[in-house]
This record gives structure tokens, C-alpha cells and sequence, in this order.
């Protein structure tokens, strides 16, 4: 039998994995859920049609979000996830033993229950004692909060449907004052080479960099989503995310990574002309 | 109407591309010959059915196999090109005022008819007068070549069909040969993701790595390849890529670029983890 997901990366490109079954399917108030088994990734969930995450190749994406912003400031204690239904985000962090409390936002129930029957390497860490889980919208959630968290991860699907308001000035205001005078925020950004995505890149980099003293911007490979590359964004109110590493201190921590390493955090900064020229755009406009 | 091309990633992983339609169409002695033009990358050249190049992206692969090396010596005057029909490669080398003299090797006739008819932003600068293009096997061609080349760009395609020979041993032997003492070696190294190509790369690194003195391996994004991420590997008896880059004095050229930049080039030689593991493995079998 010949089974094949296919992915629109844009309206003229696509990209598809051959399945050797659906394990499961279902309908959310929020969403299409679904979650195959293939040759290639290993298990993978999709939502609304779209990959966000595989067994094979979420290492890359969920090390790169959590790592980074753990080795500027490694004494990070109170960490907010919004998102993340998959438990990846959340798997890393509980990697570090200072972290006394990760709240976690996460709009859809089904896709943490699905999550964590069908992907446990991935969702396996979502019981561990320091996670509490919020089934809410992260835009209203984050509104009650100030002077809370070290580090906020907004690990968000793509900018329409339940993911809609995580993109906006209003939310990201909100995410600053969340966080405390040293705080960090992490958001996924898209990737920009296709215009659709990179529109979103340059519009989320605009209203990141108007509220927080140092926004930037960096990259990652990961296979499976449109391009290859894709971005996250770093702000902060006080640290300098390649200035303010420590990379020995990192290193001593001994926590094993596949993609990671206190090289590519830095590497990972340095951006391509053309996405430069973009961003810088996205503050002259 | 829908068109679409179609190439297999690997057996379990397709990429599609809309087309418009299909500008050539030919089998010359040695592979299949297709130039599509489509909406999402411009024109495209596949050769067996696999992408060689679009207009859209070859920015980012032309760039980074010929600045990388330029930047580190500025001074190379005398140039081989091992394959490379499109001229990509050819003509961001004659972005520099200082190189006397570019010897190409390429099989296949065809393909660089074809690429002067019909990608002519790409091959339009085959015509230059320090250009000389041999229509010959470069594995015949570099066995006979002792200390003559400042730069060697192996801008090979896959390794079967054609190619195959350029992977060899023997072949980087001959390599080495030509190359003068402070010569470097840039070959085309595949991608570390998918096995099928990672073989390869690590099969490559050893045989490099075996016979020069200073071998490292870097890498770039591109979106039409498989896994979205490409390596090349760098070679030379004399320089280190990261530590010998006068990145003033290739600034002080004001060569404007849409991928490269010095920080860039620095950063392309931080891998990750499990490429590391993988390269370091080709060393200890």
C-alpha cells in the first residue's frame, strides 16, 4: 500500500512523508488533530494539516527553544510556556534542577491527552511535579500576571486559528510584564525564506523590538518544516543573548544534547544578508 | 492546470514543486537534462531528476562554496572548477578582480548549453576571458595537474551516475596534488539528516580528511534540497577557515552578497551535535 501525508509548504510547494498508518484522528473544539506513523520521522502530529512535530527530528526544534535562553541565564527559576501541547518544551526544562515552576498554557486538552498517549517520548515529562498545566488562551492567561517569571516560551502554531493572538503587540506587551527585570522571552518566528512566513518574521520582530531593550533573532535546521530553517526570536530586558553566555557554566551543567552546543547557540545568531536586510526593514517601517 | 514536479528526498520523502511548464527537455550521453519554470523559485535545472539549481536559491549555494575560500585568501589567482555546468560557481568567482585564471571541468556539454540558454542569470558569466572550460571527466583531468591551482571547488552532483568518481579517495589525492602549498580544497559534501546522503558525507570527511592537513566541515540553508540544510567541507594544507579569515579585508572588497557575510562564515563551521558525532566517527573507523 502507498499512503503519503502531504503538506502545502506554500500554494506552490509541498512536501509529503509516506505513512505506514494514522493512529489517531480527531476533531478538537479548536483544532483537526491527527498523529501518523511513518518510515522516515517516526510518529508525528499535525494540526489542521499542518506537521508540528515528529519523534525523528523535534529534538533540533525543542533544544534550540529552551537551551538558548537556559545558557544566557542558567539561574532561571520560574519559567511560562504558552503552547507547547506536545510536551517537547517542557521535556527540556525539566532537564535542569533549578527550575522550581513551569507553568504551562495550553488552549487544546485534546492535543496534551493525544500527546501524551501516542508521543511519550516527547510528552513524557508533562507529569513531572514542577509543571502546571493551564487549559486557556496563553492571550489572557499572561494578561494577570506581572513580575513573575524569568523566562517566558512562547512555542506557538502558526499565526491563524487558536495561534492567531499570540502574534500581536498587545500579547507580547503583556509577556514584558510577566516577566521579571531580568527576564527572558522566547518566540517562535517562522521562517524567511517564503514570504508568507517571513511577512510573519518581520511584522513579530517589529513588535518584539518595540517593547524589549534587546530583541533578536536566531536559526535553526529543521527538516521537516517549510524551508529547512526556521527562526526563533530572543528579548530581553537586560541580557545580551551572545554577550550575556556562559558558556563554561552551560557546559558544566554535563546535560547531553543532540543539536545544541554552546558553538551553535552563538553560531545560531549570526544571520544570512537577506535576512538581515528584512528585519531591518521591519524596524525602519 | 496542475503540474507538478516531483523528487524523491529519499524513498520516504517527496518534495513537489508547481510548474508552469517545461522550458527543455533532453538526454544527453550521460543523464537526463529537464529545465522547468514554475512560480514558487523561477526556472530549475534537474539532472536525472534531481535539483541542481532554481534562480530563486542558488544564491545561498553559489555564495557559500566560493566566498567562504576567498575570504580566507584573498590573494588565489588560479582557480579549478570540478563540475559546476550551471556556472554559479564561475560567476561569483569572477566577482573578484584579483583571480587571473578559472579552469572548469565538466562532463557534460549539454548541461552548460542549455544553462547559457536558459538560466542565463546563473551561467552568464561563462563567457568571461579568464574562463577556460575543459569537456572532459575532472577525475582524468586533475591526475595530471601538480601545484597549480590556489583554490579547488568540487561542486559535484550526487554521488552516482557521473559523479561517483568524484567521492573517491584517489581522487582527493589528486586534488591535493594539484594544489599549491597554501591551496584550499571546497568539495560539495551532501547533507547529515537523511542517511542516504550522510554516508556519503561521512565517507568524504575520512577520505579528505585523511590526506590534508586542516579539514572541517560547514554548513548553509537551502530550501530546495533535501532536509533543507547543505554542507560543504574545507580543506587545505595551510589554512584554518575560521582562524585565517582577514574578515576586514574581504569586507573592505564591497562585495554585496544575499546569503554570505563574515559573521556568517564564522558561524557555518558550528555544527551540531549530532553532526559532530558523525563526522568524528568517520575518524576513529
Amino acid at each position: 500500500m502507498d499512503l503519503w501525508f502531504t503538506e502545502e509548504h506554500t500554494e506552490n510547494v509541498r512536501f509529503s512523508i509516506k505513512v505506514d498508518k494514522q493512529i489517531c484522528h480527531l476533531n478538537s473544539p479548536y483544532q483537526r488533530i491527527d498523529i501518523f506513523e511513518s518510515p522516515e520521522f517516526g510518529r508525528f502530529l499535525t494540526l489542521d494539516g499542518c506537521i508540528m512535530v515528529t519523534e525523528n527530528d523535534e529534538f533540533m526544534y525543542h533544544e534550540m527553544i529552551v537551551h538558548v535562553p537556559m545558557a544566557v541565564n542558567p539561574e532561571i527559576k520560574n519559567v511560562l510556556v504558552i503552547g507547547a501541547g506536545d510536551g517537547g518544551t517542557v521535556r527540556e526544562l525539566t532537564r535542569y534542577d533549578g527550575i522550581e515552576s513551569i507553568d504551562m498554557v495550553e488552549i487544546d486538552e485534546e492535543v496534551v491527552k493525544v500527546c501524551k498517549k501516542y508521543l511519550p517520548t516527547i510528552a513524557g515529562k508533562l507529569d513531572d511535579e514542577r509543571v502546571n498545566i493551564f487549559y486557556e488562551d496563553g492571550l489572557k492567561f499572561v494578561r494577570s500576571k506581572t513580575n513573575e517569571y524569568d523566562l517566558v516560551i512562547v512555542d506557538s502554531t502558526d499565526p491563524y486559528g487558536p495561534g492567531e493572538g499570540l502574534f500581536t503587540k498587545e500579547f507580547y506587551g503583556n509577556c514584558y510584564k510577566a516577566l521579571k527585570d531580568d527576564g527572558i522571552l522566547v518566540n517562535q518566528h517562522e521562517n524567511p525564506y517564503y514570504k508568507i512566513y517571513s511577512d510573519t518574521m518581520i511584522k513579530t520582530h517589529k513588535n518584539i523590538g518595540s517593547l524589549f531593550e534587546i530583541a533578536k533573532v536566531y536559526q535553526f535546521n529543521l527538516p521537516t518544516y517549510p524551508s529547512g530553517n526556521w527562526l526563533f526570536g530572543f528579548a530581553s530586558k537586560k541580557y545580551d543573548p551572545v554577550l550575556n553566555l556562559d558558556a563554561d557554566k552551560w557546559n558544566s551543567l554535563d546535560i547531553k544534547t543532540r543539536y545544541y552546543n554552546t558553538d551553535i547557540h552563538k553560531a545560531a545568531f549570526a544571520l544570512p544578508n537577506y535576512v538581515i536586510d528584512a528585519l531591518d526593514s521591519s524596524m525602519r517601517n
